[in-house]
């Protein structure tokens, strides 16, 4: 179970992937993951070609292994009404004042960079590229398609499993409802996503033909081992490294995770205007109740882009974005390179076990 | 894996546990699968106490296997307000007069036969007890003790588990998202529980020292063999059952779970007042939408009692229970041995799998 079609398709030494989480990973990261065994990968949707390119040249300095660059899949637009921002920028109005921020009654400009990171990855030659929140347009599918690149895209359900797989795409993720971050649905206005991986895993392996990597609450080698035995190929693990030294999270993110998160986790679409699981904390609270008062992604993203940030450096994790999943509290105080040997070796062990 | 602590404990051949779901077992599921080599359980909860002993001696002349007989622990009692019956019966009405009931301004009353039934469990040398929903007051739980039966208790987060250990549970059911029917959380005015079973199972076995029992969403082999993998000695199965011609489930509800429901699976509180997941239909999509318009368990169980037998007559399924996890797309046309055969075949074939 540990070597398969995934493992030898991809060059890895375990069916281990470290999540591409957007907001946390880092080329140290990604180069720890795959010097381990591992598919390291870069979360590079909130980052400038420029830095994409630099990252991913920083990655092939340090390590010979493949490693994995995903992107968020370009997002339908919306015009916004007045009433809407309205609605959205009014619950924000005290949250800024306590931060210290001005007032604001409009939305920042969200720039879809999508074209020129795609073009980043394609002039660097990344060869395992990720998508989220589904598929680019034929055309960009195509370019990296014709490239050669192996592509990953993410599931939550099984219809959307089986349109990955019509689509030409090489692996797909089965991202369970326990999964931390962004859920991998489609569009921005689809409901959350609420199939637990037990049951979502056999499913999308019954319906495609292609391998499937499992995501969502998995902490460590039992983990692993329980999605090989539903007959995925591969798990995929974000939680767990977010409080490594390699991660870019919040300092008080990783503290939070580390001391075993008591408030739980939520779906919420408060921070980003997308379902996305995290720490509850305030902002969620405050922000989850209020009718319509949430801008679809990313204006919602844009919109708390400055909140998040001064929350960061005023160190006020209850304005933070802390994305957890289910198993946060399995969280353990290890570096990237650790996670990666322990789930090995756990997951051997389990494996060994007999009757 | 296969043989562990608890099979020898209970008795059975293989870590597979037929759920003990109230509104669908009969004494013929109960025997056919003891006599397979799985734990078979009767959910008694809805059963008078003439009905329980009368069944336990219809189990024992046609198995000397060992089974399990489950119960709902006694619930808190509610004083409903005029105005709370008046909100629960108004969105009833139409649904009354389409099935052609007359219409009703007040809940039946609902009478808990807990002592009688538990009594009768004792009476008859029960030798495995099982209970929903909590545990009953000391008094009763000493009884069931001083008696020597084994006792299996539900779990639904980490703090319920250690809950049932230090009240003296033998085994602990850790009840997942993802399964159908009524979640097994302690009181009635919980939230429904939100853990997807392959985080919680996990969690639970490291904060317990007792055998762990899996369920929600398993439907096969595969998915024994991966709760077994995170640390669960059984996997408790109950939607796989409920299509086999020994359930009393409604025909029309079976024929939805082998066609592929389509519509899915939703936890709803709109048939009994607690959180239950069901194949989503129109009663549910009427009655979850109404703020408090569904009264607390077990009153409006009694109140939608003659609109699920109606339905039931009149072959209705937007109007009936239809209990089911998320797995229910893997139904498949088999008897209860059937089931217990191939989940044992499965299960091997997994963990014989190699690297």
């Amino acid at each position: 179970m540990i070597r398969n079609f995934l493992t030898e398709r991809l060059g890895i030494n375990y069916p281990i992937i470290q999540s591409p989480m957007a907001s946390a990973t880092t080329p140290a990261m990604v180069i720890a993951a795959s010097e381990a065994g591992a598919l390291g990968s870069l979360g590079a949707a909130y980052m400038g070609p420029d830095e994409i390119r630099s990252a991913i040249r920083e990655i092939r300095r340090s390590t010979k292994y493949p490693f994995q660059v995903n992107l968020f899949a370009p997002q339908k637009r919306y015009s916004l009404t007045d009433d809407e921002v309205d609605r959205a920028t009014t619950p924000l109005r005290s949250i800024r004042e306590e931060l210290g921020l001005a007032d604001r009654n409009s939305v920042p400009e969200y720039k879809d960079r999508f074209s020129d990171q795609l073009q980043v990855l394609l002039d660097e030659e990344v060869s395992i590229i990720g998508f989220h929140f589904g598929l680019p347009d034929d055309d960009d599918l195509n370019k990296v398609k014709t490239a050669g690149a192996l592509l990953i895209g993410c599931a939550t359900k099984v219809s959307d499993a089986t349109a990955l797989e019509k689509a030409g795409i090489d692996f797909i993720i089965a991202q369970g409802f326990e999964a931390g971050g962004h859920q991998g649905t489609f569009r921005s206005e689809d409901e959350p996503s609420m199939i637990g991986l037990m049951a979502l895993v056999p499913q999308v392996v019954d319906a495609v033909s292609i391998p499937v990597i499992a995501a969502g609450g998995l902490m460590d080698g039992r983990g692993l081992a329980a999605v090989l035995a539903l007959g995925a190929s591969a798990g995929q693990l974000g939680t767990v490294f977010l409080s490594s030294p390699e991660s870019k999270a919040h300092e008080l993110h990783k503290r939070l995770l580390l001391d075993g998160a008591r408030d739980g986790t939520r779906v919420t679409r408060a921070f980003s205007g997308r379902p996305a699981r995290g720490l509850i904390n305030r902002m969620m609270n405050e922000l989850d109740v209020i009718p319509n008062g949430i801008l679809p992604f990313p204006y919602q993203h844009s919109l708390t882009t400055e909140i998040r940030a001064a929350a960061g450096t005023k160190n006020r994790p209850e304005f933070l974005s802390m994305w957890a999943g289910q198993g946060a509290n399995m969280s353990r105080n290890l570096s990237t390179a650790e996670i990666v040997n322990s789930l090995a070796v756990e997951l051997e062990q389990v494996l060994k076990r007999k009757n």
